[in-house]
């Protein structure tokens, strides 16, 4: 199968990095294809980023779908744009932050959350309601760093992190831990074992959870919610989506 | 004080129309600027629709900024983009859907929503439980009236509309109506004779909310979720928004 | 407009200043009709003081209906036997804290709430609760002073309450304060100034709710659970209310 | 032990209905003292009359008070004044829809609510959601039975009542059935045996509980919301409140 | 009547105990036949124990109803195999954990909860939602007593158990105190009055609302979630449930 | 990997079943070990049935973790004793009802589970609740087919089944459906054929998770809520669980 794995932030770097994180896990015949949009943000950190990157995302999905893809990725932590995105294609979308709450709901009975800034504290919050996990979650936790220094990172900035996880299982009661950012993914294995408690990624449970939709000939529902956008006129910049 | 009213979606006869709604409850030194985007969908009926939308809206909030307004109105009744808007502005930013939920619940003890397309159902139950009215909620309808279809009402919507209000009042036993769409705010005096119950049209509510926000010397706090965005790099389209 | 501003305690002082606050945010045209019940407890300070305060009140009500009043303001934080005023009335009825919340959701993620004594924390809760506003709330913080200190307040009274809006902002991330009786509303300006974010206070906020929904030509919808009381023998005390 | 038995409605008949109920469940050694307020509505069906019976009810708390009773039952089923009056006395007081809660779900799984009035609905879920019971109950069914009617109950009336409880168990799928006023208590036995599901009525219900209270030798804790209401002056009808 | 009294636990030390408490708040015609399984561990404090447990408590059950008892207790804090009692039952059932609450919230606005073991405190938790009462309790506290020590307490672990109570009261802001183990029965009395709070044990709250449901001829409703399980096939240990 | 896929009924039809649906989607170098409990009813249709399965159960898990598989799968849709299985093992445990929820949510905004019998309703909302997909779930429908009726399914059974998944579909708004018993993990593709929505089976889900979480080496997390149950002695039929 082929898995269309998108960085929503423009940083070469970490869409570097995740494809290396997904290619790890994938099954042999799981081709993983990493694409970041031509538009938007270098980094997701807010609303507002979020926002602007969530329309350059969907030019992604469609060019994706265009080629046939048997799968989509969201490989930020906010799953930007997902319902939009299950709305244009045709093939299951997945987002990280979802995939990372199913495997850890799986194996701990309170999971925490660790994170970028501080300001993404609501948007983490707001997908925990969302996804229904609020109540199995411990605690949401920043660490402040910027998603960028996440690309190359440094010993400072890996002691923040492990500081927090930390913090999440000694004073929140966290059985396992959720990393927060998709820049985070090559760290899961690591922090594991220095933590000795489970710690996922959601890039790769994202992965593994395509690939079973994929095997259980499961695929997006298109009655309902998720149904095809209404063919309408869009104009400017978005011209080309008019049909 | 002057209020930028905007209507995300791209169509120039919405855009007139709630402009019209608005002058007619505006005081008289309050100056309606009404607009609409330079991209986008014509309406706004789906998640996609909106994700597109919500961008664009960014650019007239930018605007708007550079002008100096004093209020930012959100005339869809999604409240598309309303966090990022509240981090790009200084200015208060208001939706309509959460302005007409607040005056409703002022008069009501449990108000019903009769909207445009049933897709749109999700997003306003979403928009019920993030601003805290799903419990004073009786219900809401769908009347499946294209978005397009409200800028010349025809008497066969008219009357469709009016059909769900009586359901609304009637099975679901809600005591007020809220109008689902800025495209019906013309209608709200005539449905509001009709079925005597009160019928709130968000964008006027939004107006009288503007001006209140404004003598009571009070806008959006930018101490914490909303301070403002990062300065960062944005590549492509968006190129503009790089600080 | 006329806007009947009620104190349901029968301290005059507190009376005189919400008159002054709410005049001096009024538009030109609404006069303000500030009135406490002729019985009952000088300030309320637990269930039982808000019990009994909450009968007088509705003679305040009936008074003001039967001169015609368009808006009724209950300026208690408690928001005092809101229900039944709204039966007995046919103008609006609005109360402090329900308008403070609503103008602290417009401009901010969380707010937080400084109230009086720590024994009306349950009933601020269930206030949050009630209007579905509990999500939006950093917490609620009693300052522990009496409501008649507030008449004139000294410095130290001040100090202390300045103390627990700092302990707001710091500790429990409020972006926006509400200030949790109609006996602080002169400070709202100068907290403001001091604590660098929106200090909303309920008995301004409550002025321009009126006159906005004066303004929309909305009024409590009367079919449903607002309807007026059923005719029927009162006695004692009482006996007036018979019909 | 003595328990106070309080109607908060004026109507004597309503009075001698509960005091005869209650005697019946009694045991030997607990005396009923049954009383209903000197001012006040002659039967409480909407907001309304609850705030007003509620201030006179306290009159009948701290008469009982000062006769040294060992227990209070508020027995009208919106629990009127409950926690005033729980401030004011030392002896504990119950509510009747409290009280029957409690029993219903010592013996079933989802309990349906039968009651007078469509417009005392919203009081009914109130006190669901206060004490916790909303998920465990199947529906609240008005049968638009005036609470007068209730002191001599005619054939008609009862099978309004009846039929309201087939549709609570047929529809709803109650498994049992709380009546939802005081004036029903003398029905429990015969509804009972013609539904073939438990009949719980609150007013017995209560008076085992005050025995139990008793028994386990617990009263009202005086530390926090239900400490005695702080003196202060009271002017007017509710001077004799001021110490 | 007679009330069978379970201890879930194989400790006979506990048995002797919780039989003791019960006989002291029966009333005179009340029986109190106290037993425990003949298979299972010796002391509950884990998902495990409980499950193993749960079955053999079911055996107990059925003794009981062959011997034509009036009620069941089930004196295990985390109200073991409820459910399936109820089913299997005639005879009412009553947990400790659901009587304690229920005593707990007539005299308290929020009480706490002091347990055994930290690891039961998912348990304790689920009770409070199960049954209702998450909002009114204040916090569970887990004192990591080891049930069996409670079979006779010294000093040290009595003192524990205290510093918890305080804990509960000044820093969680309970007003009662819960006892989250039946092997402390016999300390409510003695902590009632050291803590100057009530103090509830579940065990004599079950034996007083078993008599209550016994005067008001009230038990488990047999039509529905409760109803008696569909006779079958058992095989191997538990063939002697085949019918 | 070797699963060890467990029918908590004591049935061998359907263990031969769920093993065959287990194999079909199963990785090449997956190993299914279906079992069966030597102890219990022979099929669970109310919570007496599943407490005698729960213990039963955990006989089969230790087995499991005797011969050192990589994953337990509880193959009954009420995922009974999961918490006490999880505490048990060191590898992971699946219940196929959060694994069916899972992937219903991964694929529709929201989804309907139709199951056997009308009593196991209750059971089915308790999951939706535990795992956090009450919201998700457009309703639960009972078919009232008797689980072993399942082993070898008529036409009249299918069609039963079939009826009820178009009311989902037609009446709830279903935009997929889980099939609410192990039983039914044949029908998967032939109904998701003959409705025109996704249809998910648990068993065939649970295998996927399975295999996902040992590719993403994580396992139960030891350190909270699921660390090994405490040393202690059991007595009689479960004395083999004394350590």
């Amino acid at each position: 199968m082929r898995i269309q794995l998108i960085n929503p932030n423009t940083c070469q770097g970490m869409t570097d990095k995740i494809a290396s994180s997904a290619v790890a896990v994938a099954l042999p015949d799981s081709e993983i294809i990493a694409r970041s949009p031509a538009h938007g943000p270098e980094s997701i950190e807010c609303a507002f980023d979020e926002a602007i990157a969530a329309t350059a995302l969907l030019d992604v999905i469609a060019e994706g779908e265009a080629q046939g893809v048997d799968a989509h990725i969201i490989a930020c932590f906010g799953d930007p744009s997902i319902d939009a995105a299950r709305e244009l294609a045709n093939a299951p979308v997945i987002g990280i932050a979802g995939a990372a709450f199913q495997m850890a709901s799986l194996i701990s009975h309170r999971f925490g959350v660790v994170t970028t800034m501080s300001r993404t504290l609501p948007a983490a919050h707001h997908l925990l309601e969302r996804y229904g996990y609020a109540h199995l979650c411990s605690g949401v936790r920043a660490t402040d760093i910027a998603v960028l220094s996440l690309e190359h990172i440094e010993h400072s900035v890996y002691q923040q992190l492990l500081r927090e996880c930390h913090a999440a299982i000694e004073q929140d009661g966290a059985e396992a831990i959720v990393l927060g950012c998709a820049g985070m993914s090559d760290l899961a294995t690591e922090l594991s074992i220095e933590l000795n408690v489970p710690v996922i990624d959601g890039v790769t449970a994202a992965v593994k959870l395509a690939e079973s939709l994929n095997h259980l000939n499961l695929t997006t529902s298109k009655s309902g919610q998720y149904a095809s956008p209404l063919s309408k006129k869009f104009i400017g910049r978005y011209a080309h989506f008019s049909r």
